[in-house]
Formats: C-alpha cells, structure tokens, sequence
C-alpha cells in the first residue's frame, strides 16, 4: 500500500494511491496536482548517514567510514512533495542528496541483522539537501549543514514494506530540471539496512516512526534557485522540491 | 509557577508545587516520594552544547569554541526525576553534566539578542550524562556518547521564566552520593542564553517546546553502579538520579 498525508481545501487528509491518482479516506479521487503534499509521515527521531556510499566518500576525498556515521535530524527540516527549498543567501554550496528513507514500525532494542527486516513498516524518498559552507566545526555536521527549515523534501508515498521486495537493489535518480545529474544504486551501500538497524538498536531504542535516512550515492552537484529537483527510487516514485530565494518561500523559511 | 507530569495510581498528571508538595489539577497534595516523575515537558527538538563553559573546556584539553558547538538529542535520552539510568556494560567512562535546560515557549527565527527572553518559558534541570569512550566518530558527537535511552534525566520541575529573574547568574552544583563534586555558575557560560537563541533562530526556526541545554561547567567525574547523583540548579531545585547496571534498569533500556 502507498500512503500519503495532503491537504485539500484546508483540511489535512491521510490518503492512499490508487491507479496513479490520489484516494482520500471518503473516496474521492485527486490528482497530484490537486492537494498540497506534507510528508507521508511526521517523523518521531531521524537519523542520517554520512558518507554510507564508497563512490560517494570518494568524490569527497573520504574514505569508506569503519562504522555507521550518524547524527540526528529535526523535524523543522522536513517539507512534502512538490514543495519549495530555500537556498539561504549566505549559501556557497547547496547540494540535493537523494536517499532511501527506512521508516520503523515497532520498537526495536539488540535487533539481529537477520530479524531486522521485521521492524520495517515501509520506505519513501528524502532528498537530504547538505548546506557544504558550514560542514568544518567540532560537533559535525554543523546544524547550519543538516538541520535548516525545510530542507529535507519527504515523499511523495509511504511504501509499505510488502511491495518493496528487495530494498537493499533499488536505483536512485536525481534529475536537475530534467537532467539526470545523480544515479547509483542501494546495493552500494557501505552499511545495509539491516546492518543499520542491527547497529543502532545495539545502544539504543528505535520505535515507531523512526526514520533512517540511509546516505546518497555519487552526483551531488550544486543547485540554484530556481532549479526543479527530482529525486526518484525506483518502485517508490517521485519527489519534486523547488529551489527558492529566502523571500520566495511560503511564509518564513 | 513550577509544573511537572507525574505519574500516580496509574495515571499521568499535570502537577504544580505548593508548599514544597506536588499537587494534582484535581487538589490532592501529595509528597516527591508518592509519585513517578516524568520529564516536566516532552521536548520537540532538543539542542545540547558542547564545551560551553571555558572551565570545563579547558579541563577536557579544549580551546573554547569560537562558534556554539551544538548536537540533537532524541526523545530515547529523557528520563524524570528519582529514575534510574543505565551505566552500559561496554563503557568505561560516564560522566554525570549538570545543565541549565531552557525551554522555547513560543516561535523564533531572526531573534535578536535583546529579544530573545521573550521566547522562554522556562527553565529546569538536565543531567546530560556522556558515555565517553565513544567520541571519535567523523561525525561528533557519536550517538553512543549522547544519545542512550534514558541517559539523559530532566525535571523535577519546569519553573516559569518569571520565577528567575537573572538565568545567567545561577549556581550549578553536582553531587554524588551527597558529596559535592560540581560547581560552577551560568555566568560563566561562553555563549549566553540569548546568544543561543539569536544565533539558532539565526539559520532555522526554534518552537514551542524545544529544549536548549545550555552546557556544564568544570567538574565531571566518573560514576559507577549504585552512585546516587544529584544535579542542582539554584532557585530550579534538585534532580536525583541512580545508575544501575544494564538489567537493574525498569523494562529494557
């Protein structure tokens, strides 16, 4: 099942996909371009990965990291599908980073890599815009880098886990107004999935709602305002994200 | 005011203080030792510093920092007064910081120094204990430092910023097993309580209920299983703690 949380005439509605259109609960069919898209899902903790693609430590002269590089995230950052980013003035380099998004379905304490798979309740599409100015500081990444309003377009679907057979063998695409820039696949990961979750539960609890962002392959360039993001997974979709200057952006940003 | 949630008989209460008591909404007064206390608030994000007190920078063979050096903390860390927290059976260093916690009780962006009084609503107490042996991480600080499940007391109370006319001139004192090992003052905070408002709503939006903690000052030390740790703020209160080894812990943490 592919789910969605939209807005239509000022109420917020959960939604489902039904032959290419948008279901609301009481039956009525949308098109996308009918409803505002929020996130699929409000995210309870999210974390991220640097550097979880070897081609992608190489284009930034890493190397493949020994263990999971994680940081957290806030829940400012996240926007829906079609919606805007702003690039903020004081910005050199903006650069999309389209990932794979595991969002947990139960709690989850000392999990095995083997059993991991059974505390996934579905996937969806981050494009993780990094900020790279701010990227030097002693606590990393800098919050100015990873944690700005909006900047983590999420969506369009939550994917539950059943019509994602193979997760860790899906392409991800970016296409910068029309232009594919970015292309790789989950299979390179440096951590799995499994790995992921076998990891963090081994110091922690993840529950419900908790959201892993699982890092970006190689092609990350710089984006500009104006610019129309497209970052795809295959069998998940599409999600569209806007650049736009500070002054553009609905309401503040 | 000073409020709390509480748990009794059951059940989940808000709480306020009245003659050294806690009193239920509904007027039954009760003492600390008849309920279960819950962190005062649940934060939304929470910010955390590092090294924002010179002393104890310079005590962990730091420089002070140039800019604030904060994280985020996960909802997992939080835990109420009178609870428990796990010392891990893999680490060899965990250090108790005392930390003055303020709480965002209204929208911020672009605040200014001289403004930013206006977005608290409070203060109360944070012991953010710090499992060291994990800090080398590219990306800091690593999550098995600052980010265990129940590592992170808060409360007994949240006092209204009207109750504390001057947060930046308040003694912090630690204590472990009643004697004193932690003293310092909020007036020796590199960054201020306005220059950490000013300078994150400076590049993303703080909101109702998220949580800045603000930084220890000199003098954390190691604490082991069976320690009784009292974190005290004056004017907030004190919030006790216990560390207990892995299975001691109540359910699973």
């Amino acid at each position: 099942m592919k789910t969605a949380r939209v807005r239509y005439e000022g109420d917020c509605h959960e939604a489902t996909e039904a032959n290419g259109q948008v279901m609301l609960q009481d039956g009525r069919m949308l098109t996308e371009m009918d409803v505002e898209w929020l996130p699929p899902i409000e995210p309870r903790t999210t974390f991220a990965l640097g550097l979880n693609y070897a081609d992608h430590a190489s284009e930034l002269a890493f190397q493949a990291p020994e263990e999971p590089l994680l940081f957290l995230k806030g829940p400012n950052t996240f926007v829906g599908h079609r919606n805007k980013t702003v690039r903020p003035e004081d910005v050199t380099f903006m650069h999309y980073e389209c990932e794979l998004a595991v969002v947990i379905g139960e709690t989850a304490r000392d999990v095995a890599e083997n059993e991991a798979y059974r505390y996934v309740l579905g996937y969806t599409i981050a494009n993780d815009y990094a900020f790279r100015d701010y990227l030097e500081n002693y606590y990393r990444p800098n919050l100015r880098v990873k944690n700005r309003d909006h900047s983590t377009p999420l969506g369009p679907w939550l994917v539950t886990a059943d019509e994602v057979p193979d997760p860790m063998n899906l392409m991800l695409r970016t296409y910068v107004n029309g232009v594919l820039t970015q292309e790789g696949s989950t299979r390179d990961m440096v951590f799995t999935i499994p790995q992921l979750i076998a990891h963090i539960s081994s110091f922690m609890t993840l529950s419900k709602g908790d959201v892993i962002l699982t890092g970006t392959p190689k092609g990350t360039v710089n984006v500009e305002v104006g610019d129309e993001i497209i970052t795809e997974i295959e069998g998940l979709g599409k999600l569209a994200n806007t650049i736009v200057r500070e002054k553009q952006a609905v309401g503040r940003s």
